[in-house]
This record gives C-alpha cells, sequence and structure tokens, in this order.
C-alpha cells in the first residue's frame, strides 16, 4: 500500500504540533513565573503592530485543525470562544482542540477527500478538494501560525529549540 | 477513493510553499531597493541573537522537501552549496529545489509509504514509515522555516500578509 489518508495525516499533525505548542506554552509560563511577570506581559507580543499578538496566533493554530476537521467530516463548525488570559487557558484550549479533532470519525473525514469543498477564503469561497484543503490550506495555516508563535516566544528570550516544536508534550 | 499520496503531497507543498518563499522573496528584493540597503542587511537579520539568520532559514527550508524528496525514493542526496548572498541567488536555489522535487520519480517516493526509513537526527537515527516522515518531520520542519522566513522580512517592515504565505508566485 503507497497510500495515507486524510484523517491519517489531519490527526498524526494535530497530536503533534498542537501538543508541541502546548509544550512551548507551559514553558513559557515557568518563564513568565521566572521574570516575575503577568502572562499578558508575553501573551500580548507582536512581531510588528499589525501582526496577531501571541494569543491569536495560538486560538488561530487550534481553529485552523478544528475548523479544518469539521468541514471535512461534514459537521457543524466547533465554537470555541476566545476569551484565554493566561498561559494556562491557551494550554486548556490545546487539550480540548486536539480531543475534538480525535472524536471526529476518521470515514466522514476521508469521504471528503476527493470530493471539492467550498473552502471560504475571506468574503469569497474557493472550490478545493478535501486532500488539497488538508495540505493546502490546513496544514499551511496550521504551521504558519504555530512557528510565528514559536518565533514569539523565542524573540522574547525563552529557551526552546527545533525540538521543542517538533515533539509533543506528553 | 479516500487516499492520497505521498508523493502527490510533497510535491504540491513543495510547490505551494517554496513557491510562496521565492515570491515574498521578490517582494523583499524590491523593498531592499527602495530602501536603498544591500540585500545583506535584511538577510542577515536574527529574531534573536542564536537563531539562524534569514539567508539560513531560506536554505534550510529548501533542503528540508530536497532531502526529503531523496531520501524517500532511495536517492543520493542532493548537494546544494550554500553560497548564496543575495536575494536573486536564494530565488534561484527555490526555482532549482522545486524542479528538484518535480523529477524524482512519483513511484519511487510512495514504495517507502509504509516502509520503515532510518532518519538522522542530530548524532542519532529514528525509525519512521516514509508517510510519518513526511508529515512530521518533512512537512513540520518546511513550514517552520518557511514562516520563521516570513516572520524576518514581516517583522523588518516588508508589507506581505498571510496570501503571500499561502499563494506560489506565477
Amino acid at each position: 500500500m503507497t497510500t495515507t489518508t486524510v484523517s491519517h495525516i489531519l490527526k498524526a499533525s494535530t497530536h503533534q504540533t498542537i501538543g508541541a505548542l502546548k509544550g512551548i506554552l507551559i514553558k513559557a509560563e515557568a518563564y513568565a513565573r521566572q521574570l516575575n511577570v503577568e502572562d499578558s506581559v508575553l501573551l500580548t507580543h507582536r512581531l510588528y503592530p499589525d501582526m496577531f499578538d501571541l494569543t491569536r496566533q495560538v486560538q488561530i493554530a487550534c481553529d485552523t485543525v478544528a475548523r479544518g476537521a469539521a468541514r471535512l467530516a461534514g459537521l457543524e463548525m466547533p465554537a470555541f470562544p476566545d476569551t484565554e488570559q493566561t498561559f494556562g487557558e491557551l494550554m486548556a484550549r490545546c487539550d480540548k482542540v486536539i480531543a475534538y479533532v480525535n472524536g471526529v470519525d476518521n470515514a466522514k473525514i476521508d469521504a471528503s477527500a476527493n470530493v471539492t469543498l467550498q473552502i471560504p477564503m475571506g468574503a469569497n469561497t474557493m472550490p478545493m478538494e478535501g486532500k488539497a484543503y488538508l495540505s493546502g490550506f490546513i496544514l499551511t495555516n496550521l504551521h504558519f501560525h504555530a512557528a510565528i508563535a514559536y518565533a514569539l516566544l523565542r524573540s522574547q528570550g525563552l529557551n526552546i529549540g527545533k525540538r521543542d516544536y517538533l515533539v509533543p508534550v506528553e
């Protein structure tokens, strides 16, 4: 067999990257305690004034996989309110999103692999097969926002490395 | 059919993300001309002293897909010398890498999907099936370094947005 499934890649990538993001947030929380600053000092940092801050980057990384799984499986969009103000609350969101994606039926996700979906892009929609939506949109956006979150903490002096990005926390 | 192939995802992701990176480098070169600075001013920027600079981030993003394709297909590792000093040279590297990955035989790549490969990690190797190597290592590293490259230019004031990261240059 030389094939792999959309559901397998989506679930493995969610486990790996949202799990790694949670591990990075755990280290960031300890770093804030060590610096004796409020979580918000690190969480509101931006790389440039018109970029999203760290809190929003984590929220979008989480939403990307949750909404992606729902759209592929033909489910109602899950709603995770954007109310987090601490590292602990963002870690809990990572846990919730991993559990949500894991709970979506593989057969339902895979049934969309070769079906053309209408993917919302700003005010328009773009037709995209499920498997292209996975690699060209879900994974691309997941990693984009997770890597920017990493960069936001690294640029504030948090001592993390590539391994923290590649390996999910236990 | 509910499956997708490793070769398809690898080639589509390379086209999309290395192609988008090239487009971002084109805009960065114009930005350097507009600022009337040498390319090296932007290319040597780092988000933190012990992180890689922009040139190296682009080189690693390129190497990740080229070496990944070679390893999956059982080919000799391609060598791209790390000699680039200008945006133009980095754009040429993006072109070369896209051509290299496109030229690797799909059947050879897909033959490794369920085969356990020994992936070098620092001084050790890690056993990983080809499909896990694709989603857990190649795509993760590709996007990590491409997103950091984006962040390095965005944080220097280059006017780019998410669309530049998602859509390859024509």
